[in-house]
């Protein structure tokens, strides 16, 4: 039987080989969820970039540019970091250029994968069809806040595993942990995720709207995945 | 309120201020534990160590040594990893000197907090009773797998937490999830505990009644805490 892992955080990314596995990496509020509406409803690639400068460059190349920070859209940029942006009618057809802090590192620290996948609960059975049909072993890779451990990307583990019970065992206590976290907060998630460290940072951003959306499941049936070169688009 | 974290493993406590807190050290299988049933026993005191060199050194100075490697007790050393070892006739009065890998890195690395204590199930509520009536917030450090996260500890913090409910706020999402894993398990922690790595990693080693000693709740009402010059006592 084919195994799964989550790595709870980018932190702890060390502790895995990467080499023989498809990584699945996520973070939810707000970049993979944002990578997932984008992809699935026209965007045709984005690029995820860690700085804001780094995506200044791209603008300059005729990209469009995305990116917060503090909460706030960077001056001169298209988009900011809603899901609801990457949706809209402009940026259709459009590659994105896209600054994000934890998701960027996550996906730069498992640049060894088989493949990078991008998940979110958007598209969650989507990467779980997609993990049953290839081959190899499979680690979700939270991308966590500033290092640390966060709840909502653990939520999206746990909700993949159980879609992969019957094709993947457990091969370490975080991908059971998140299993047993989800089973307490799939009926509610939104309800769960208002004692989370995240909602309490965001609600004053009024952002309420864009966590909804990020938590609903199910919502596309695309899996985004990292091509050479750095570009995210859509599996055929 | 006063506030607790859950730090869930070493590698992360670098994203923790500790030196306003008050740090709980937790290694479940079985360092923490079997400082406890030590301490509370009648053992004087625990000099934690993290290489087998300053355990023999410590030895050669007069003092009991402790420890395993790969499972077996060292050569040369009165005493394995077992908490049955620590409460036998011959030790108590002594001090022991004692080399673990995890726990004492746990330590080592929270040595700025206010206060360190040495947690585990056997010790829960005098742990949670110690933090209730002092002034400081807490933090408790799970010494985790090499590094890694790992169940037992976690679900330590989910049942401290638990008990701290009325005086202590959740102060990250680590708190919070292992909060809830506590929930999923605390009915049954021992079939809980067959589907974590832990004990499919040291079952072969016959070490069950170990793993079961250790998942008893509030078997001691004792505060083992490290004292200036690192040797672990219990609180008067």
């Amino acid at each position: 039987m084919k195994k799964i892992s989550v790595c709870l955080t980018p932190q702890l990314l060390s502790l895995y080989e990467v080499s023989d596995k498809v990584v699945v990496v996520v973070d939810i509020l707000r970049a993979t969820s944002s990578i997932t509406a984008g992809i699935a409803t026209g965007v045709k690639s984005i690029i995820p970039v860690a700085e804001v400068e780094a995506c200044r460059a791209l603008q300059a190349q005729g990209y469009l540019a995305a990116g917060e920070r503090d909460g706030k859209m960077v001056e001169g940029f298209t988009l900011g970091n809603s899901p609801f942006d990457y949706m809209a009618d402009h940026v259709k057809g459009k590659t994105i250029a896209m600054t994000t802090t934890n998701g960027t590192l996550a996906i730069h620290k498992s640049s060894k994968a088989k493949e990078i996948l991008i998940g979110s609960l958007l598209n969650l059975t989507a990467i779980a069809n997609y993990l049953k049909q290839q081959p190899y072993d499979a680690l979700v890779v939270c991308a966590g806040w500033k290092g640390n451990f966060n709840l909502e990307d653990t939520l999206f583990a746990g909700a993949l595993v159980e879609k992969l019970t019957d094709h993947f065992a457990f091969d370490d206590d975080s991908a059971l942990t998140s299993f047993y976290l989800f089973q307490a907060a799939k009926n509610d998630l939104m309800n769960f995720m208002r004692n989370s460290s995240h909602y309490r940072r965001l609600k004053h951003l009024d952002i309420v709207d864009d966590i909804a959306f990020c938590l609903s499941i199910d919502h596309f049936d695309v899996v985004p995945y990292l091509v050479e070169g750095g570009e995210i688009v859509a599996k055929k």
